[in-house]
C-alpha cells in the first residue's frame, strides 16, 4: 500500500464498503459522541468522516489529535447507517474505522480556525496565510483563479496565439505609473525597472514578425495603497496581433473573455459577444457618466437641457446661459415616491454636489384636484370616487412647480416615464458633474432593483480622443495612451487635435474596465507628430521609447492588440469585493508581506555590493 | 476585402489560381529578372512569391521596396509553369501577380540581414533583436520554445496539477545564490528580493493543502558573467505534491519530461521512464565522474585498484599505500591505438592532471614474437605469415610493460576489453582526479564515435549526502539542499552525519541536470537538528527561513517536488549551444539589454523617493 493513502478524501462510496483503506489528510473537527471519536477528515478534495471506539488500538493515538493536525489513517469502510447518510458529501453513504494512525505533522494552538465561518482580522489572515488558504472559500477562490488562467491559455492557443515571455528584469516602460527599480551591482549606480505592461515589447514582438502573441503577464506598478488593487503587482492576459484593424481585435478576444464567463460564471448570463455594443467614450459619458458602464442597470441618461432652457427653474436656466453647460435628466423608472428622491438628493449633495433636482409622477391627489376646480378636499375626494372626475397622473416635486406641466410633461415623454417613476435633474459642465451622475445612476439602479445582478453585460467603449486641453494652463496633453494610431492617421493630426479619436478600446463588464487596448501607432513620423502636439519633442520621444520607435524604422506591420485584468475577472467571476480573495499570497495594503517578512533591511554587503546608502529620513 | 490580408504567405496553393488575394509581410528578398521584378514576400507562416511587371500600374511602388520593408499586395494568383513549381514551399506551385500596393512600413538600411545565414556579432544581433528574431532559425526557436511550454503545462494539468502563481517581489528566498533586490518606497531603508526560485512559496502551498502545485516560475539571481547561463533570470517548472514519496515524484514528472522530448525532440531516440536508471550520488561520481553523466556514452569507470596494489608500476603502489586512493580505469573500445591513447594522455595533462597511463590491446607484432622466441623479426614475420606461430593479442603501453601481463590480463577481463580497445588509468584521493575522469570519459565517447548523438538518455541520480566535511576546517556543512529528508528521518540525524543521505535527486540528461528535487523535509524538529549539525542554531533558521519554519508548525503533510530548468530543456531540443537563442530578449553576458538600454540612472526624483544615494567608486 501507498505510504500515506490508498485514496483521497473525496473518493470513497459505498462500493468501498468492506475494503481497508488509508487515507491521509487534516483534522477538520473532532467529536466525541458518547466515547466514539468522530474526525473530519479533510484533504484537497473533500471530507471523510473517520471514526474510533475505544477499543481500537490506535484510540489512545487518535485521542491526541486536534484540529488541522495532517494524520495518515488505515482503516476499514463501513456504510453508514441509513438515517446517518450525508447526502450533502460525495462520501457521505460510508465512514472509516481507525485501525491504524500515524501524526504525520501535529499543530500548535491555532491563530485561526480552518473550519466554520468566522471572520478573522485581515492581518491574521495574511500572517497566517497557509492557514487562511485551508479554508474552504479560498480553496475554492485559488481555484477557480487557477482554472480560469489555464482556460484563457486554452482558448489563445485555440486561436492560434503562442505565448512569448518577456522580461521581467528590464527598462522602464511607458505606463505612467511608478516603477520598482532594481539596482545593477555589476553596474553600480545604474538601475533596471520592473516592467508596467510589456507594452514596448509586445510592440517589438510583432516588429519582429511573430504575428499572434500572448502572455498571462505579470504588472509591476509602484502604487500607493487603495483598496481595490495590488499595492505591488497585478496579471494580465496580454495580446497583440499584426495585420488587423479593431474590429478583428475584438472579435478575437471577445469570444474568450465570453467563453471563460460562460465556464465559471455560475450559471449567471452572459450577453454574446455579438450582442455586445460598441458605444463612444461621448456616449459612455453622456449616457452613464463613465467609461465603464454597469449595462446591468437599464438607466440611460439623457440631454434635457431645452426644456429648461428659458424656463422658471432659474437655477437652470441661468446655467444653460454659459458655454459649455448642460441640465442631463437620470430617468428612475419606479422611483416615483418622494422619500425615494429625497434621498437621491440627500446621496448628491453627500457627493458634493448643491443636489438633484428631481420630478416624480404619481396618481393625481384628492388635493390637486381641490386646487384645480376650486373646490373643497372631501369634495374633491368624493368626485375621484365616483369617478366624475377622471384621477390619473400628476407630476411632483419642485422642479414640476417651477417649469409648468408642459415642459414637465415634454420631459416625461422624452424619458418614457410614467405613472410611480421618478427623474433627476443635473446641471453645469459636464465634466463637474458626470461622474457623480454615474454613480447616482448605479445607487439608483441598485436601489430600485432595477439592476439584473445575475447577469454578466459587456460593452466596448470606443473612439477614446486622444488628447485633452488642460483647462487651467490651456496646454493639449494626451488624455488617453499616447501609443494609439490617431484614426485618419497624419491627416487627423494636421486639424483640430481635441477632436483627433484614436483607435483605442476598453471593455466594461458590471461596471469594471476588464479590458484596454488600442491599434498602435507603427509609423515612426506620425507618432512623432503625435507627440510633438502635445509638447514633446522627437529627442525626448527617442529617450523615453527609443527602444521601440528605433524598431519601427525597420519595416513595422500594423498591429493592435489588448490586454485584460487576470485579477479583476476572477473576482467578478468569485464574486469576491477584495482582491486579496483572489491572490495566493497577497501584500497587504502598506505592500508589505506579513508572513515573509517583506521588505526587510538588507545586509550591509548587499548595499556596498550596489553602493547604495540609506539616507537618514528628512525632518 | 480584409483591410491587411485575405491569406497568410503559407495559404495559397494552386487551388487558388484565378483569384484575388491580398497579402501582407516582409519582403524577404527582391530579385529583377527581365525587368520583371520577383519579391519573395514573408510572414511568420512562410512564404509567397509575388511579382510584379512593368506594365502593371503598380510597377513604379514596387520598384521602390527594399529588404524588410512591410507591405500589402492585391493580385491575382496565377500557376506557376510546371518547371518553375517550387516543391520546397507550401506555396511553390502559385504566384501572384501585383495589381496594387501599400507599403505599411518602410525600412532603413539594415545592420543585420534577415535573408541568408549571414552570422552576426553577438552584441549586433541583441541591438536590433527585432530584426534578429525575423530569421528563420529564431522563429523556429521561439515557436518551439513556446510549444513545449505550452506542452508541459497540458501535460501537468493532464496529472490534474493546478498552476498557482507565487509573488514576484517578495522576501529573499533560501537558495544560496545572490538576490535581485527591490527598494521599497513606502518603506525607505527596506527592501524586498526578486525569487531565487518559488521554494519557500510552494512549500508554503503545500503546508495550505493545495496537494499538487506546479507553475512555469520565474527564477531570478544575480549571477556573474558566464556564458551558458542568463545572468539575471530563467524559467523553470517547479512542481510539488504532498502524501507523496521519492518514486511518486519520479512517476509523475519522468512521463512529463519524456513526452515533451518525444514530441519535440525530432525524431530523435528518447529512453522509456521505465528505462531511466537510478544512479546513486556516489556510483555516478565512480562511473561517470559527475552527478550529470551523459549516458549516451556507454563508458562505465570502474576501480581497479586491487590490480595496481604492489605491482610493479611504482607510482601507483605508492598512492594506494595512502588512505582514501583508489586506481581507477576508463574503458575505451575501439580506442586501441597508440595515436589516441596519446591524444588522451595530452588532454588529461593539459586539464591539470601528471597525465593518464594506458594500455591498449593490439595484433601481436613480429618484434614481440622475436623477442619472445629469440628469433630474428624476419623470422618471425615468416612464422606469422605461415601460420607456425599464432599471433592473437598483446597488451601494449607502459603500464602494461611495468605491471606484467598478469595483472594486464585481469584488467582486461575485469573491464571486458579486447583487440583494439583500450583503458586509461587515473590514480589518488577521487575528489582529485574524478571531474577529469569525467571529462576524459566524454571526450573518449566523442572521438571514438560511441556517443549515440540521435539520442536522448535519461537517469536519476538519488541518494546525495546532505553533508560534507570541509578539508581544511574539519567542519561539517551542507552538501546539498538543506531542506531535504533525511533518509532515516531523526534517526540518521543521531549518527555519522557524513553518511546521512537525503531524499534528494536530480534528472540527468546527455549531460545536463535537466531536474532537481527533494522530499522535504516537513518536521520543525529534524529541521532544527539537521542544521544544528551544519552549526545553525534555531534562532537562525528560524530568523532566514521564518516564514516556512512558522508554517510548519501548523499540521504540515509529508510532501516533495522537483523544478525542471525551461531553457535548458529547449536548449536541447533546438540543439542550442546558447541560452540567448531559446530567449527572445536576452540580456548579454554583462547582463544589459543593449535595445531597451538597461539599467540605465535613475531620475534624482526616484531615488530620492527611495531614500537612496549613489555612492562614488571605491578607489
Amino acid at each position: 500500500m501507498h505510504a500515506y493513502r490508498s485514496h483521497t478524501c473525496a473518493a470513497l462510496t459505498s462500493a468501498n464498503v468492506g475494503e481497508t483503506v488509508r487515507l491521509s489528510g487534516w483534522v477538520n473537527r473532532v467529536r466525541d459522541h458518547g466515547g466514539i471519536l468522530f474526525i473530519d477528515l479533510r484533504d484537497h478534495y473533500g471530507i471523510t468522516q473517520v471514526l474510533c471506539d475505544p477499543d481500537s488500538a490506535a484510540f489512545s493515538e487518535v485521542e491526541k489529535v486536534r484540529s488541522e493536525w495532517c494524520i495518515r489513517i488505515d482503516g476499514e469502510v463501513k456504510a453508514r447507517d441509513p438515517e446517518l447518510v450525508n447526502a450533502k458529501l460525495p462520501t457521505g453513504e460510508i465512514e472509516v474505522f481507525i485501525r491504524d494512525i500515524e501524526v504525520l505533522g501535529p499543530a500548535k494552538e491555532l491563530p485561526l480556525m480552518v473550519f466554520g465561518d468566522q471572520e478573522y482580522p485581515e492581518e491574521t489572515r495574511l500572517k497566517y496565510r497557509y492557514l487562511d488558504l485551508r479554508r474552504e472559500a479560498m480553496q475554492e477562490n485559488m481555484k477557480l483563479r487557477s482554472d480560469v488562467v489555464a482556460s484563457i491559455r486554452k482558448r489563445m492557443w485555440d486561436r492560434d496565439f503562442r505565448e512569448y515571455q518577456t522580461p521581467i528584469i528590464t527598462a522602464s516602460s511607458p505606463e505612467g505609473a511608478r516603477d520598482f527599480l532594481v539596482p545593477s551591482r555589476l553596474h553600480p549606480g545604474k538601475f533596471y525597472a520592473l516592467p508596467q505592461a510589456p507594452q514596448q515589447f509586445k510592440q517589438l514582438i510583432m516588429v519582429s514578425g511573430y504575428d499572434k502573441y500572448f502572455q498571462i503577464a505579470p504588472c509591476f506598478r509602484d502604487e500607493d495603497p487603495r483598496a481595490d488593487r495590488s499595492p505591488t503587482d497585478f496579471y494580465q492576459l496580454d495580446m497583440e496581433m499584426s495585420f488587423v484593424e479593431q474590429q478583428d481585435v475584438f472579435d478575437t478576444i471577445a469570444p474568450v473573455i465570453a467563453g471563460v464567463f460562460e465556464d465559471f460564471g455560475g450559471g449567471r448570463k452572459v450577453d454574446a459577444p455579438a450582442e455586445w455594443p460598441q458605444i463612444s467614450y461621448r456616449d459612455a459619458a453622456l449616457w452613464y457618466g463613465t467609461d465603464k458602464p454597469d449595462l446591468r442597470n437599464p438607466i440611460k441618461m439623457q440631454v434635457v437641457s431645452e426644456h429648461f432652457r428659458g424656463s422658471g427653474f432659474a437655477i437652470f436656466a441661468k446655467l444653460l446661459e454659459q458655454d459649455g453647460t448642460e441640465v442631463r435628466a437620470i430617468p428612475a423608472p419606479t422611483g416615483g415616491s418622494r422619500k425615494f428622491c429625497d434621498r437621491m438628493n440627500a446621496f448628491a449633495q453627500k457627493e458634493g454636489l448643491p443636489g438633484m433636482g428631481y420630478i416624480f409622477w404619481r396618481e393625481k391627489t384628492a388635493d390637486a384636484v381641490a386646487q384645480e376646480l376650486g373646490i373643497s378636499v372631501k369634495e374633491a375626494q368624493a368626485k375621484l370616487k365616483s369617478g366624475e372626475v377622471e384621477g390619473g397622473m400628476e407630476a411632483a416635486g419642485p422642479l414640476a412647480k417651477n417649469i409648468g406641466p408642459e415642459r414637465t410633461e415634454a420631459i416625461r415623454q422624452q424619458l418614457g416615464l410614467g405613472l410611480g417613476d421618478a427623474a433627476f435633474f443635473l446641471g453645469g459642465k459636464p465634466k463637474a458633474f458626470e461622474g457623480v451622475a454615474g454613480k447616482a445612476r448605479t445607487v439608483i439602479g441598485d436601489e430600485l432593483g432595477l439592476t439584473d445582478t445575475e447577469r454578466f453585460a459587456f460593452a466596448w467603449i470606443v473612439d477614446f480622443p486622444i488628447y485633452e486641453r488642460d483647462d487651467e494652463t490651456g496646454k493639449i496633453d494626451f488624455e488617453h495612451n499616447p501609443f494609439s494610431m490617431p484614426q485618419g492617421g497624419m491627416d487627423a493630426l494636421l486639424g483640430d487635435p481635441l477632436e483627433v479619436k484614436g483607435y483605442q478600446y476598453d471593455l466594461a463588464c458590471n461596471g469594471y474596465e476588464l479590458v484596454s487596448g488600442a491599434i498602435r501607432n507603427h509609423r515612426p513620423e506620425i507618432m512623432f507628430k503625435a507627440f510633438e502636439i502635445a509638447g514633446y519633442g522627437e529627442d525626448e520621444v527617442r529617450k523615453r521609447f527609443g527602444g521601440m520607435v528605433n524598431a519601427f524604422q525597420y519595416g513595422a506591420p500594423p498591429h493592435g492588440g489588448c490586454a485584460a485584468g487576470i485579477d479583476r475577472i476572477v473576482m467578478l467571476l468569485a464574486d469576491a469585493s477584495n482582491i486579496r480573495e483572489v491572490i495566493m499570497f497577497p501584500m497587504n495594503q502598506r505592500a508589505e508581506d506579513l508572513m515573509m517578512g517583506a521588505p526587510s533591511e538588507p545586509m550591509n554587503e548587499q548595499l556596498r555590493e550596489l553602493r547604495l546608502r540609506v539616507l537618514p529620513p528628512e525632518n
